[in-house]
């Protein structure tokens, strides 16, 4: 953590009620931590516009496991693609469904291209990709 | 306009720098106004959740003029709803297509379900429906 | 309009059963036309990823008309930049507020870029960007 | 896997071919596999816009390790609300920054709620909630 400073910010005080009213139903302990997160989600998606952007991210797969080769394709793919894969989660939903979860890191472009693959395979149901910037610039 | 309120917000250095230079490429002038936009796009995002809010919207639909009716359907469809229409552009594209801007207010679930109607016409190849707050409670 | 072609395409009678009951609700008269239309929203998102897609593209601004000189300054970005201003359309919301609603075209990466430049204005509330391909290309 | 049905679709030759363009570059292996899959999305979005859907969800987040208490108010938290977690994964990212990935099961609603109380602690930089059926219906 670097050295800390304190700005000002002028705001209508009808709008300032609305943001405390939101951010206590949030959960938020003040009004600096609050806003520190919009200024670092505001810069987060930035930096995240841009392809070769390194960060981080979670493939979430729901999949009919009863699919041919699936898992096999699926731990195919992991290896080929030059991402770094932090750990795979395998959990049952119910008789047919699982859902993997897979954490990697690699360049923006890399990991939605490595999710496209994976979507694409047959058995898989449902696919979300959440990336986030690694955090290391966001202080 | 109400009173305006001064609230300090501690950021760690390093941040604010980012901060700083993204919003001197986005064009504002000072930190105040982006701290307020961010705000505001939150409180915005937040009531438009809520079905029963009342909004004011954009559908842009890109259609096919040479569509069978599709223009009489358009504006059935706009007549039979309990929507303030408030005005409709009509922009030509190219030789087969247009672009209409329709603008209305209405409940945030009205306004979908006018827009979904409308999205579903033969004839309608995409369709974006922009919906925000009115403005009145962002001061 | 080209020459038509038919696909046919494998589903589970369970899932069948459920995307007619929503496009159904929607307003499909059938299913061709609703599978059109994902195809075309799938390959629209495709092309507007790419900063240099031409496009058509709605402005929406909710913004305080007593803002000092702000109409003027829009106006002037608005001449100021290398696009193609199709309309500007305005709208009284209440004592305050206004909605002006900017059709244009030009490429994406530019209509982003006035987008910014009009949000970070002191005046201007709230607002949105629709961008879409012209269509041209989704026959 | 209920019976499986066969349905034709009607696309100008055209459109067929960026999608075929389109779906080859994803990996899909046949059309049928990537119109079922744009289905699936379509009625997971539609289910997950209701509150009281059961789905399952995984929650990212990007945190300082060195805040104050923040693990144990993380562990608090998730033994607090009535959501089945199914697993929590620990990430290093840096020597500042952790990744901690949690899978759980309820709601809609109420796994908001947790993503947001868990956003709001300090030391928490970023976080993503992505939310999706349990896919028992997306057969």
């Amino acid at each position: 953590m670097g050295k800390i400073e304190r700005v000002g910010v002028s705001l209508d005080q009808e709008l300032l009620e609305q943001f405390d009213a939101l951010i206590a139903k949030q959960g938020y302990a003040n009004r600096s931590e609050a806003v520190r997160d919009l200024i670092r989600a505001r810069l987060d998606q930035e930096q995240l516009a841009k392809p070769a952007t390194e960060a981080v991210a979670g493939i979430l797969l729901v999949y009919d496991h009863h699919a041919t080769n699936l898992s096999a394709k699926l731990n195919h793919l992991q290896h080929d693609h030059l991402l770094q894969i932090i750990t795979s989660t395998h959990v049952h939903l119910d008789h047919h469904n699982c859902l993997e979860v897979i954490i990697l890191k690699g360049k923006v472009s890399q990991i939605q291209s490595l999710a496209d693959r994976m979507t694409s395979l047959k058995g898989v149901k449902l696919s979300r990709t959440n990336i986030m910037s690694t955090g290391k610039e966001l202080t």
